[in-house]
């Protein structure tokens, strides 16, 4: 599946049977990489014997290539530390055919970055043909300026598929569709601080993005604690709500544990503290059954949301909240005097759940997701052992602890080599009280599976 | 094209070849009309003769169902004053086969509300050709999380477009795209206010949600003069910002006049005041060519809103700003983070767009509610000598002026119709500077070609 040259981390383009000849081909090829920076100064490059057992050419074509780009000042040659790109004055070298140019914006060759799906596999003719019968299936009027809370056909089929596969219990009147998670986020934020709410607790590990959105609606949004078993909802008291990832803490990755799990609920049951259920990726377990969202415990004081993003694509621009009887329909005129979500995507996405092709769609890529969850653990325990995988049992994304002051170093060399990683730092609540712990948060979904291999081989070079 | 049934206001669901021949047909359809209130107490019925004469059948047969209804107590008789839908009490009669029934919640037989076109012409084979092409040609990253200003794709078909037939001067960096009018004038309330407007003049007449949206951003929304000219810009000074409708004033339906079109310009130019160009139905012109946009005038100062809600769809939620160079980060940081409109609308547009099945939608429309607006202008004039048809030379909505002190009693006959209308007072700014009018604000696109004869008997049989 990996191409030869993803040992190098980039794609070069190269057309070995270009007019030019083999040789002419990679160094053209070689020399754009270098000056788009695709190849970033200082990486070292693969051996001649190893680059031309990859592309199945003669070595000596590699070692003549090369020494043609060390002449013409792209490249260096030291003994000892082999070829390496050289580290250019402002103005690249002018050599032949390759004049300076506008540097193209960086763009990393491989991405492990976790909160999307495999783009790739966007069921495409699947789509279009729900798209075909939900627009034949229209009423005219559906057309028109449509009720805040969505379209009565996909809230219906929301309702049931979420009571089916996640254990909800609703009806499609409390179902609110909204623009994605962020859309469904901000209108909780309105909604809580109309209600007077003025503290939401979170987690100590979860997407400063969203904490953002809660604090500019005018909340506070202070951590709980986090240990070996996960977040620590015992710690909830005085507070008005908590905001949680029950089924798959982002990003550490682990169901929040039974205990923790009962304490949420009879916090919220004694105080009337509302919960916030981020139910991002639900659908993806690979170990057992997905764990039930805990809406299907407290269904009058949980605000569950959902989002398509993850199942099939984040530019579909489609989520949904399920409200407790009391709040929905204030949610719905937070939400706008009509509807703002396109009418056409969610007449699309309600066919398609009822037709069944979501449900395949997510069994598919569970599979497929699964097992590269299985190649990443494998690959990083038989390469990198002082790595742990953790995290695993869901989702699109894994874990690595690393040894202590290792996050930056290895970020900074996943740059160097066009993968696009990030550490767990960048998750970690301020106010955090939990042990600080270096690690990676894998997405293993990003990548298409043209390039997993590549991605993978890339991770596994920068561990230590 | 007209049903018979028209005339009486209401779709009857009429079978009549049904099982139990004619009269009983006609008896149950009447009745069920009654029952749920499509025909409101008070209504008069046509006489015998010209019913039987639009359903061509025996006017005995009319005049015997007539019978049996009164006798049934669903309908008075009375002489000089003809055949009535009876008052009925809180508990209807229970005639055969009519038990008392839940109440339908009250649904308008025939709409002429303004602000939305003929969503049954909506170019279902079109979009889906398109959407299907611009699905296979999308980029796999295009389904990620993207640009807040939108799909490239889509913001440089519309410059191209915007360019060619509305004179507008942009490039498609700063075209904006959002889910329609009232989200970009958030976006545009979040910015003006960021940059320290304070006050927004409006016209007297427009719409009261748009001018809450800008309040609820914390900005003044005074009233300019109106007089028979138009609104009159003359009489900006110190504001900061003046929202209007150059094209086609809503809902008066005039361009802005030539010298006060020159007046936003200078004002601007002079104060470095705003100008909000909402340019709603900009390309439904139909004595000649359309009005260009203000913003080809002034494209530094200018903000341009156009939408796809009139010309094909409001459930597309699909809408763009144009502006000026130093707003347009602002206004995609006001976005959000991440686009929150739906890729493949955007794209599907972009494509319908470029292919120029955009250009041939708006042809057929134009030639279509054209005929419209001659049918009602046709009609009124022959039927209601009293009423006046005013701003009819683009747009899809007409402004009938009605002599003093009739716009009430119009709209509340029209109501008993089972006609959905709006009146002139809604549209008029609590601050109006201008003399107040009686008039109906008649959308004629709104109605499907089925219902457009229906609906303009309706509205003449309302007219004095």
């Amino acid at each position: 599946m990996a191409k030869p040259w993803a040992t190098l981390g980039v794609d070069l383009h190269l057309e070995p049977a270009g007019s030019g000849g083999l040789r002419r081909g990679l160094t053209d090829a070689l020399r754009e990489a270098v000056r788009t920076g695709r190849l970033a100064p200082g990486t070292r490059l693969p051996s001649t014997r190893s680059l031309a057992a990859d592309l199945g050419i003669a070595r000596n074509t590699v070692a003549e290539t090369y020494a043609d780009l060390v002449a013409e000042g792209w490249l260096t040659a030291r003994q000892g530390s082999g070829t390496r790109v050289a580290e250019l004055a402002a103005t690249p070298p002018s050599g032949r055919g390759a004049g300076p140019r506008h540097r193209e914006p960086d763009r990393p060759t491989y991405s492990l970055l976790p909160g999307a799906p495999d783009l790739a596999a966007f069921p495409r003719t699947e789509w279009l043909r729900a798209a075909r019968r939900a627009l034949a299936a229209a009423p005219y009027d559906a057309l028109g300026y449509g009720d805040p809370r969505g379209r009565p056909e996909l809230r219906t089929a929301l309702a049931g598929y979420l009571a089916r596969v996640r254990g909800v219990r609703t009806d499609p009147e409390r179902v609110l569709i909204t623009s994605g998670f962020a859309h469904a986020l901000r209108i909780a934020g309105t909604l809580l601080g109309a209600r007077g709410v003025r503290t939401v607790a979170v987690e100590s590990y979860g997407v400063g993005a969203y904490w953002g959105l809660l604090q500019q609606a005018g909340l506070a949004t202070p951590a709980l604690p986090y240990d070996e078993l996960g977040t620590d909802t015992r710690a909830l008291g005085g507070q008005d709500a908590v905001m949680l990832t029950p089924a798959h803490q982002f990003p550490m990755g682990m169901p929040l544990h039974p205990d923790r799990r009962a304490a949420v609920v009879d916090w919220s049951r004694r105080t009337g503290g509302l919960v916030l259920e981020d139910d991002y990726d639900g659908e993806f377990r690979y170990d057992r059954q997905p764990v039930g969202a805990l809406q299907g415990l407290d269904p009058d004081r949980v605000i569950y949301f959902g989002t398509a993003s993850k199942s099939l694509a984040p530019g579909l621009r489609l989520g949904w909240m399920v409200l407790p009887p009391a709040l929905a329909e204030e949610a719905a005129s937070a939400k706008g005097g009509v509807d703002t979500v396109g009418v056409l995507e969610q007449l699309t996405l309600a066919e398609f759940i009822t037709s069944g092709a979501y449900d395949r769609h997510v069994r598919s890529s569970r599979l497929r997701y699964r097992r590269r969850r299985d190649a990443l653990a494998a690959a990083v325990s038989a390469r990198a052992p002082e790595v742990t995988v953790t995290g695993i049992a869901a989702g699109l994304h894994a874990v690595l602890r690393l040894p202590t002051g290792l996050e930056q170093p290895v970020i900074q060399a996943a740059t160097w080599q066009g993968l696009a990683l990030h550490g767990l730092a960048g998750y970690r609540h301020e106010g955090a009280v939990a042990e600080p712990l270096d690690a990676l948060v894998v997405g293993y979904a990003t990548p298409p599976d043209s390039a997993w291999a590549g991605a993978l081989e890339a991770l596994c070079r920068v561990l230590p």
